[in-house]
């Protein structure tokens, strides 16, 4: 550890707290914003980093999907050098905390500050990151500046997105963050992302920073069952075709199969149905029909597949025994992502050397950087989340412990901008 | 049976055909009114009903809460000797059928003719009656007038029910069928309805007609299943409080519960979980509450109670074992009714006088009759419906069975105005 390498973490809160003020909601319990892709709390929190970004003497500049970048170029290293990113992003859900996002962004910035001010000899650029629409409550199903940077969705498909109003093209045109090229995440050399746990791994271990070993996939399906709608009191149980008595067989099935599996193979798997509505819905008429989603996600695609064998064998079990059509449409597909070995051993070195335990994790959630996967070397660390609350005002990480996520995050930055 | 009692079919689809056509709702199959009580179709319905019974002699009243009357006093009775009474309801739900109600009101009609028109010797008047609001679309759950009519329900409180718009007193004033008086059921020497089966037991049997034993009770409960909503990526399997899983448990337990009842015991147990919905609903969140509505039905009142202990067993167990807190609140409670013996072998004998083997089934639906049974004797019977539909446009019965279910129904109330 070098001990010319100190973050500020007075300056770390001052700009997460004054991005939380951009979009802020009233809320009884927590600390709220509301700042959605495109919106103007969105585009008041951006102006704020581009501010911050030219203040430590970074070339800040605008790609056409929004994903801005703020590059710091060394004296005397060469400017084709490929860069080390680090990064997150800014927009939030309806009513979320105000680390999830902004950390990870003023980590990055705070980083670059406290290695210029260093005597470190850096040989590489680094850039700071802030992607486009990671949260999926608005345009497509998030992670969005971040496929268009792994190259992974085209600028074009990106920018015609609409959220049914705007598409975000004229979104980004509205608060001005409608800017050029492509910010290619395949010239980096490496990337570093610091981002709140949303579980309770690191608090149950009492470790404020971890080491993401992968990102789980996810596979969603939305599940229709048709049975026949009648008269609660003049059908008899053995004349039903009932779609919610069929669908909640499908969903305890779903939910013994998960928990088999995390007890005894694979912890991180998951599997949830989410919504379900019933149709016509009324207290005296037998279903006749109910939706409903099922999210499954795990580190290993293969306990993902056989979490999907089971629904599609229990549906057809039920077609045949409950006279229950069931159609199954699989509708998202995001394979696993795992960070890579070097990057994530620099980040523990990192950890070590600040006198803490190694605790190494898996990422539940999408993040940008399972995108940024498909295109170069990738590093994740996790800030300890009180009760592991996440996308809601009671999300909250201590200030302490967003400092020495930093400091961790600076130290695998400055080591990889020196060393690679 | 009486040669000269003739009861006029096509008179009696001319009525229900006329009455069909106010409210009526185009539909692709299957034929639709939509006349809830107290709108436009439903006064038109009411008016033509009152032209129907001046045209053949009936004395017409209308009382407080909207319930119609005709009388017939045959000549050298005593006008005080209590009436034999048969009628049913005008009003329908949402693009409900075109029999259900009608049919009995014009059976009871057409008994009233054909009466008048035979070489019978009658000693007791005779009345036509329509309730107000049978079904429970508007205003109330439903057997609103006979509520009344049977001294379960005061004008005052009848009158004071709200649609939220408008009061029962309201709509009737704007209807013109706010009358005076109380239509009072326990005057009556007896009372009789035709209704369709709104099941398919009559159908399964290959007969027309058969006679109702009983009307089962119905126990509503509304629940409420309260968890703790997560992130569905970031919470594992074992740290869920998961209010859906915990539902769909109670769904199954009260299904298999009921089919278990239904096969060995008593065939006329139904138990439905009609409506449902979920918070927050969003496909990767885990589910933080659900409300559901559970709707038991019997005939057997013991039994009804025997499926309410089961659900509060099971919901003890799911708060024990799940941690997801269980509210019950049992909003709706109507016991069994069962018909009188003395009128119900009198409609059996009517039907085997018509050459018609005798059927006896149960009511799983609710009927102006079971308000009534608290006043006086009844007695009632049910006309084929085909495939069982009901409450919707393809709820049929064939014009001969509607019309050898009147001549049925003609049948018992003669014999019961001359020798009862």
């Amino acid at each position: 550890m070098n001990d010319s390498l100190k973050v500020d973490g007075d300056a770390l809160r001052r700009d997460v707290e004054r991005t939380g003020n951009f979009g802020s909601v009233n809320c009884e319990k927590g600390r709220a914003r509301t700042a959605l892709t495109g919106t103007m709390p969105n585009g008041q929190a951006r102006s704020y980093l581009v501010e911050r970004m030219a203040a430590i003497g970074l070339e800040v500049r605008i790609d056409a999907v929004g994903n801005i970048s703020g590059r710091w170029s060394p004296p005397n290293v060469d400017d084709d050098a490929q860069p080390v990113a680090a990064g997150s992003h800014l927009d939030s859900v309806p009513e979320g905390g105000i680390f999830d996002g902004p950390l990870g962004v003023y980590a990055a910035v705070e980083s670059v500050r406290a290695i210029k001010s260093s005597d470190l000899t850096v040989t590489r650029p680094i850039e700071v990151v802030c992607f486009t629409g990671e949260e999926g409550t608005r345009f497509a199903d998030g992670v969005l500046g971040s496929s268009v940077a792994a190259g992974n969705l085209s600028i074009e498909q990106a920018l015609s997105l609409s959220d049914g109003d705007q598409t975000l093209e004229e979104a980004l045109e509205h608060i001005r963050f409608r800017g050029h090229g492509r910010l290619d995440a395949s010239n980096w050399k490496a990337w570093f992302e610091l981002h709140v746990e949303q579980g309770k791994q690191l608090e149950e271990a009492d470790i404020p920073v971890g080491v993401v070993s992968s990102i789980t996939g996810t596979t969603r399906c939305h599940i229709t069952f048709e049975g026949e709608s009648d008269h609660s009191g003049t059908t008899s149980m053995t004349d039903r075709r009932d779609a919610l008595t069929a669908a909640s067989e499908l969903i305890l099935t779903l939910e013994s199969a998960a928990q088999d599996i995390a007890v005894n193979e694979s912890n991180s798997a998951v599997a949830t149905v989410g919504s379900l509505s019933v149709d016509p819905g009324a207290v005296n008429v037998v279903p006749g029909s109910v939706e409903l989603s099922v999210d499954i996600r795990d580190v290993d695609a293969s306990i993902i597949q056989r979490l999907i064998d089971t629904v599609e064998r229990r549906c057809a079990r039920i077609e045949r025994e409950r006279g229950v059509a069931v159609e199954i449409e699989r509708n998202y597909d995001i394979p696993p992502r795992h960070m890579t070995d070097r990057l994530s051993r620099r980040l523990q070195e990192a950890i070590e050397q600040h006198g803490i335990e190694p605790f190494w994790l898996h990422s539940g959630a999408g993040h940008d950087t399972m995108q940024v996967a498909d295109a170069t070397d990738v590093g994740m660390l996790f800030a300890r989340s009180r009760g592991g609350h996440s996308h809601n005002p009671l999300e909250w990480t201590d200030w302490n412990d967003c400092t020495v996520a930093t400091q961790v995050l600076a130290t695998a930055i400055a080591d990889t901008a020196t060393t690679d």
